[in-house]
C-alpha cells in the first residue's frame, strides 16, 4: 500500500500531454524533460512527438508499465482512462482535473463518489481530483502544472503538504525566502482516493523528510491523521500546521469550498495538541518552525536568555515572548555576577541583559557574554539583538560563540541587512523581526518541550444496557445506572415502603444518607421529625423509617412512602460530557458549569481516550480551578477522585459504540478531598434508527 | 512656549563641534552642511574651522543669537553651557550626552534633577539628555548624530516619535521599507524638560504633519499625554503607539532602563482607548496604520469586501479579519446576485467572495465585480488577493476600479512581486502577508470609528467631610455616607430603641424594609413573629416595632432593640472601584466581583471622569454582563442605575482630592429593572499623612 510510485514515481505516462510546455498536459513534460527525468511518456492521439519525445497514440501503447499515470485530460475521460490503466497494472495516478465535488453540485459529486469507488475496488493510488500536482526536489520529479516548483532548486529536508494550491505556491515562496529547502511539495486536491493522513503517513517513513509543513482546510479522517502524526512525534520530525477556519465565517468560508466535514475547531485545537503538533497562527509561521527544526539539536526549548544592545529591545522582545508562550527566565545570581564584571557601568543583568554601547569597544567582550549567559542551566537559546552594523561588527565574534555552544545563538536585526543561508552556514540562526522570532521560537519549543497524550483506551470493564430502537435518550435513571456500571460514582437515591426496602437501598446508596417522608400534606416535615439527616448504617435508617411511618400515621396524612438519599455536604459542581465530533469521533468536556462555562468559554477539551492523569490535567488547566483548589478558604476538593470519575465516563462511552450520541454528567459533584466525587445526574442522548426507506417516502 | 526654536529652528551652533563628520559632534555639522543648512556655526576652542567652516572659540563668539544651540559635550560641562547660552538669550538646546538618570544612579539622577530645574527657571527649551537628536524632513534640517536620517529623503506628512534611539532608527527603516514619508523624526531621551506630550502637543498643531508613530516606554504625565491627543483626534490626525512592557517581564525590563514611573498597564490600555489612540502590539503595525492613514479619506471602517482567485486565500482572510477586529459582512442578497450574474459557476458570492480563475479570462469582469461589492452600504472597503502573475494581469482593471470608488480597493499579492509606492501612485492600497494586512485594516478601522470618551468632570454637588490627619480609612459608615452625598445609593440601616426613633430611621432607609428584633436569646424569630418584612411605610414601621416589643416583652427575653433594613429582593452584586495610577491619575475598575474579577480578570477600567453612559457601556463591555441582563430567566439588571451610581462615585472621588487612595463599593447590588442599585459596602482609604522630618528621623 505503499505511495512510492506515486510520490518517486520511475517511470511516467502523461496522458493529454500537450506540445505547448504552459498548458496543463505540458508543464509536467517540460518539467521532467528539464529536470532530466529520463522515462516520460508522452500519450496524444493527434501528435507523433510531444516537446521532442516520441508521443503514444494511447496508453497501451507505452512500452512500459510505468509506476504513474498522470491524466491531464477532462473529468468526462479521467473514469476510461484509469480503468484502462489499471488493466495495464499501473499502481498509481494523478487526476488534474476539476469538475468534481468541489462545485457543490450534484453531477460533480457524483463523479467524486465514483472515482473513490473505483480507487477503493482497484486499489490504485490515485492523486487528486482537482490538484496542482507534486514536486519532488529529492529526486528531482516534476508531476504539476504549477509553475513555482523549477528544475535545480536546491533540496532540503521539509516537505509542504497542502489542501490548497494556490496556498502550496504561496508558502513555498514564503519559505524560500526564510530559507527553507523541500524535499516534496504535496498538493493534496480533493482527496477522492489518497487523502492527507496517507501522504503524512509516507513522509513520517520518508528519509528524506525531517519536517512537514501542512496548510489544512478539513482533515476527512480525525484517527488517521492522529496515526501519522504520532508516526512524527516517535521519529523526532517536526509536523507543523496552519489551520484555516479558526473564526466562524473563516469556517464557513472553507468548508463552503472545500467537500468534506467540518470538523470542530475545538476538536482541531485538542486534536493537534494530543497529537504533538506544533500548530501555528499565520502562514508564515509555517516557514518559520521549519527554518528552527533546521537548528533541532541546539534548541531545546524557549527560554531565553536576551542579550541587546539596547534596553528598549530587550524589553520588547521579553514582551513578545512571554505573549508568545516563551520566557526570560531570571539569571543564577552567579551569571548575573560574572555579566556584571564584563559589563562597565551599572547595566541590567538580570534577563534581558544590556551589553550597552560597550559591544564596539571590546574583542572578546561579545563572545564571553554569550558563553556567560548561556552557561545557566535553565537557558535553551540566547536571543541576540545586534542590528545593521553592530551585526557586522560583532560577527566573528558571535560565530565564535556559536561554535562554542550546544545553545542556539539566535541574532535579531531589524535592519535585515543579513542573508539566512551565509548565517546559517556558521551555525546561527537569524531573525529580522521581533515578534515573528518570538512566535516561532516560542512555538517551537512548546513542541520541542510537548509530550503525547494517551492514545490507547482502557479495556471496557463492562458493557452498556441494550438501547432499544425506539428510544432517543435514556432516562437520567438509566443514564446513572449504566455509567455506574463503568465506575462513574454516581448518586443513587430511592423510595422505600418498608423497613426491608429501607434497609436494602440504604446499602445500595452508601451512607451517611438523609431519609425524608413523601406526602403532599406535611407542611413543616424538620419540626414534625419527618426528615431525618446523617445516618449512619442501616439500623440507623430502619429505626428512622419505622419511627418516621408511626409519626405521620399518627398525624392521619396521605403516605407515599419515604426517600433515601446520600447526604451530600460541601462540594464543588463541575461537568464532564461527551461529543461525537464528525471528524474526529468522541471529545470530552469538562468545565465549571453554569455561568463558567456559559459565559467564560472556560472549558478544556480532549479526544478519547483520556486516563485520569489526563483527565486531572484538563481540570488543572482550567481558569476556574482554584475553585476546586481550596478557594477562598474553602476545603481543597477530591480532584483526584473527580478525575477517575472524568476517565470512566470516557471509557464508558468508548465502550458504548455507534447508538451513543452525547453523554453528560452534569453537575458531577465533586467533594471534599478523601470524600470522593459523584454525578447528581446523566444525560445519555441515542442516535436516531436508521429508517426504513418507506418510512422515509410516507 | 512653542518647540519651533527646538525643531524648525533657522540658525544652530553646535557646542563641542568636530572636524570628524563620523563623531557625535561632527554628525551634525556634516548633516546640516549636506542639506544647505545656511546657519551652522560651529563651537570649538582648538579648531579655526570646523568640516570647512569657520569655528568659534566660545558660544558668546557666535554672531548672532541662535535659535537652538547643540550640545556635544560631556555631561559635566552641559549645565554651565546651558547658562552661558541662556544668558544670550538662546531659546532652545539639545544636549545628547548620558550619564543621568538613566544610569539609576544617585549622581545622574542628581544631575538631571538639575538639569530640569534650570529648563523651569530659565523656560529654555530643552531636549534630552541621552537623546540621538532628530530630522526634520519638511525643513530638511538634521540635529542628530544618528546615522539612520540623511538628507534627500523625500519628506512626508507623518512624524515618529520615540522614546529610544535604536527604535527610533529600527521603526524608521522599517517604515521605509512599508512607504512611509516622514515630515519630522524625534527621539526624546530622558524628557528631563521638554517630554514626550510637549513634542505630541507640538505635532498636533504642525501642519506638515498628518499622522505621528510614537514609540512608548513611559509616560511621565498622563493627563498632559491625554490632553495632546485629543488635539490629535480633534484635527482628523492618526496617533498611533506601540507601548512596551503589556508583560510583566517586559514592563520591569522597560522601566530599569527608562527613568520614569511606572504606570499600571491597564491605565494605559484605559488612556489610549479613551483617547482614540490606535494602539499597535507589534513595532510593524506603526507602520502600516501611518501607510493606512495616507488614504484616509478611502477607509471608513474595517468592514471589508472580499474577493480572490483562491477560496482558501477568502478564507485565510476572513479568519485574520475576524481576529483583527475587522468583519467580512455577509453581502446584501441583490449584490450577491450580481455577482453570481457575473462569476460563471456556483461560486461562494456571500463573502468572502471566490472569483474562480475567471478573472484571466475576461476584460471587465474583475472591475464590475469591484465595483458592485463596494456598492454595498455596509462595506468599508475591499480586499483582493491577487498574487504574482494575477495582479499583473489584472492590474488595469484594478486601477479603474480604484479610481471609480470613493473607499479603498487594497490588494494583496503574497509573492511580494509588487512597489508600494508605485501602487499607491494609482491609488491602489497594497500588503504582502495577510495577517499584517489584517491587523493594519482592523486596528486602522477601529481607529476611524473611535469616539472620545468624556473628558470633563460634571461639577462637584457636594463635598467631602473633612479627613483627620491620623486617619487611614473611613468607617463603613462614615465611607457610604460620604458618598451618599455625591448622590451614590447606599443602603443604610439602623437600630432603633423607641416607636420614634423607628418611624425617622425608616423614613430615611426607604421603604420597604424589614424589622427584625436584635436579641441573643430567640432562636426561632420568624415563628414568634419577630422578623417583619414588606413594612411599606412609617405607620407599618411603627405597628410593628410596638407589636415586636410586646412580644419579646411577653417572652422576657433581652432585648437590644430592633434592626431596620432595606428588604432587597434578587439583584446582582457587582464592583465598582477606583485607585489612582501614579502615570494617569484616577482610574475606575468595574466587574461582576467575586470569583469573576479574581479568576477571570473579567473587569473594565476607565480614567476618570466617567459619565454615566461610560459607565453603562463599561458595564456592557464585561464578558459576564449577561448576568445583569436577565441571565436563564432572572429580570433584567437596573444597569441605567448602576451605571448612575458608578459615574457618582467617580465623580465623589474627583471632588475627593488628594487625601483619597483608594475608594470600592462592593458589593454594589444591582436590582431589577426600574428598582435602582445600592452600595452595600464602601471601602475608602486614605493617604498616609506626610510625617514631620523629626518622625521620618526617628
Amino acid at each position: 500500500m505503499t505511495l512510492t510510485p506515486l510520490l518517486s514515481p520511475r517511470s511516467i505516462a502523461v496522458i493529454g500531454a500537450s506540445d505547448n510546455a504552459r498548458r496543463i498536459g505540458g508543464m509536467p513534460v517540460d518539467l521532467l524533460i528539464r529536470a532530466g527525468f529520463e522515462k516520460i511518456y508522452p500519450v496524444n492521439p493527434k501528435n507523433e512527438t510531444i516537446q521532442g519525445l516520441k508521443a503514444y497514440r494511447k496508453i497501451e501503447d507505452v512500452p512500459e508499465r510505468v509506476d504513474l499515470v498522470i491524466l491531464a485530460v477532462s473529468a468526462d475521460m479521467v473514469l476510461e482512462q484509469l480503468e484502462r490503466s489499471h488493466a495495464l497494472g499501473i499502481p498509481a495516478a494523478m487526476v488534474f482535473a476539476a469538475g468534481y465535488a468541489e462545485t457543490n453540485e450534484e453531477l460533480g459529486i457524483a463523479k467524486q463518489a465514483a472515482l473513490t469507488s473505483f480507487a477503493t475496488r482497484s486499489g490504485m493510488k490515485i492523486a487528486g481530483p482537482n490538484c496542482m500536482g507534486n514536486a519532488n526536489f529529492t529526486d528531482q520529479i516534476f508531476t504539476t502544472f504549477g509553475p513555482s516548483f523549477q528544475p535545480g532548486e536546491p533540496a532540503g529536508n521539509t516537505a509542504l503538504l497542502t489542501q490548497s494550491g494556490n496556498m502550496c505556491a504561496t508558502v513555498f515562496r514564503m519559505a524560500k525566502r526564510a530559507g527553507v529547502t523541500f524535499s516534496q511539495i504535496i498538493n493534496t486536491g480533493n482527496e477522492a482516493a489518497v487523502d492527507f493522513s496517507d501522504y503524512l503517513e509516507h513522509l513520517a517513513s520518508d528519509p528524506a523528510t525531517q519536517a512537514a509543513v501542512c496548510y489544512i482546510e478539513q482533515l476527512r479522517d480525525g484517527p488517521k491523521f492522529m496515526a501519522a502524526a504520532a508516526k512524527f512525534r516517535a521519529a523526532g520530525k517536526l509536523l507543523t500546521v496552519f489551520k484555516v477556519g479558526v473564526s466562524e465565517k473563516g469556517a464557513a468560508a472553507a468548508a463552503s469550498h472545500t467537500a468534506a466535514l467540518a470538523g470542530d475547531s475545538a476538536a482541531y485545537d485538542a486534536a493537534f495538541t494530543q497529537a504533538g503538533v506544533a500548530r501555528v497562527n499565520e502562514l508564515s509561521g509555517l516557514s518559520d518552525l521549519a527554518y528552527l527544526h533546521g537548528f533541532a539539536d541546539k534548541i531545546g526549548g524557549s527560554n531565553c536568555a536576551v542579550l541587546s544592545i539596547s534596553g528598549a529591545a530587550g524589553a520588547i522582545l521579553a514582551d513578545a515572548l512571554q505573549l508568545s508562550g516563551g520566557d526570560t527566565p531570571t539569571l543564577p545570581q552567579s551569571v548575573q555576577d560574572a555579566l556584571d564584571a564584563q559589563i562597565p557601568g551599572h547595566a541590567m543583568v538580570s534577563n534581558p541583559v544590556d551589553l550597552t554601547g560597550n559591544i564596539v569597544n571590546s574583542n572578546e567582550f561579545l563572545s564571553d557574554c554569550i558563553n556567560i549567559a548561556l552557561s545557566a542551566e535553565a537557558i535553551d537559546v540566547l536571543l541576540l539583538y545586534t542590528p545593521g552594523s553592530f551585526l557586522t561588527g560583532a560577527y566573528e565574534q558571535i560565530k565564535k560563540a556559536a561554535a562554542a555552544n550546544h545553545k542556539a545563538v539566535i541574532v535579531i536585526d531589524t535592519y535585515s541587512t543579513a542573508d539566512r543561508a551565509e548565517l546559517a552556514a556558521d551555525g546561527i540562526v537569524y531573525f529580522d523581526d521581533f515578534d515573528r522570532a518570538a512566535r516561532a521560537i516560542g512555538a517551537y519549543g512548546k513542541w520541542k518541550k510537548s509530550g503525547m497524550a494517551a492514545t490507547t483506551a482502557a479495556a471496557a470493564t463492562a458493557v452498556w444496557p441494550a438501547l432499544p430502537e425506539a428510544r432517543v435518550a435514556l432516562s437520567e435513571t438509566e443514564g446513572k445506572e449504566a455509567l455506574a456500571a463503568f465506575g462513574v460514582p454516581v448518586v443513587r437515591d430511592a423510595i422505600v415502603h418498608t423497613p426491608e426496602e429501607a434497609g436494602e437501598a440504604a446499602n445500595l446508596i452508601g451512607y451517611p444518607l438523609v431519609a425524608k417522608l413523601v406526602s403532599p400534606d406535611v407542611a413543616h416535615k424538620t419540626e414534625h421529625g419527618l426528615i431525618r439527616l446523617s445516618l449512619k448504617d442501616e439500623d440507623d435508617v430502619v429505626d428512622a423509617f419505622e419511627s418516621m411511618m408511626a409519626k405521620a400515621r399518627s398525624m392521619d396524612v396521605h403516605i407515599e412512602g419515604v426517600t433515601l438519599e446520600p447526604m451530600l455536604q460541601g462540594g464543588v459542581e463541575i461537568l464532564a460530557g461527551v461529543t461525537r465530533d464528525p471528524v474526529f469521533g468522541w471529545m470530552l468536556t469538562v468545565g465549571m458549569g453554569g455561568v463558567w462555562t456559559e459565559l467564560m468559554k472556560d472549558v478544556q477539551h480532549r479526544l478519547l481516550p483520556v486516563d485520569a492523569a489526563g483527565a486531572e490535567e484538563m481540570l488543572r488547566s482550567l481558569k476556574s480551578f482554584k475553585l476546586l483548589d481550596g478557594y477562598r478558604g474553602a476545603p481543597k476538593a477530591d480532584v483526584v477522585a473527580a478525575a477517575k470519575a472524568i476517565a470512566a465516563l470516557g471509557d464508558a462511552v468508548l465502550a458504548g459504540g455507534e447508538r451513543l450520541r452525547e453523554v453528560e454528567v452534569n453537575p458531577l459533584l465533586v467533594l471534599p478531598e478523601g470524600k470522593g466525587a459523584v454525578a447528581v445526574d446523566a444525560l445519555v442522548l441515542l442516535t436516531e434508527p436508521a429508517r426504513a426507506p418507506e418510512e422515509e417516502a410516507a
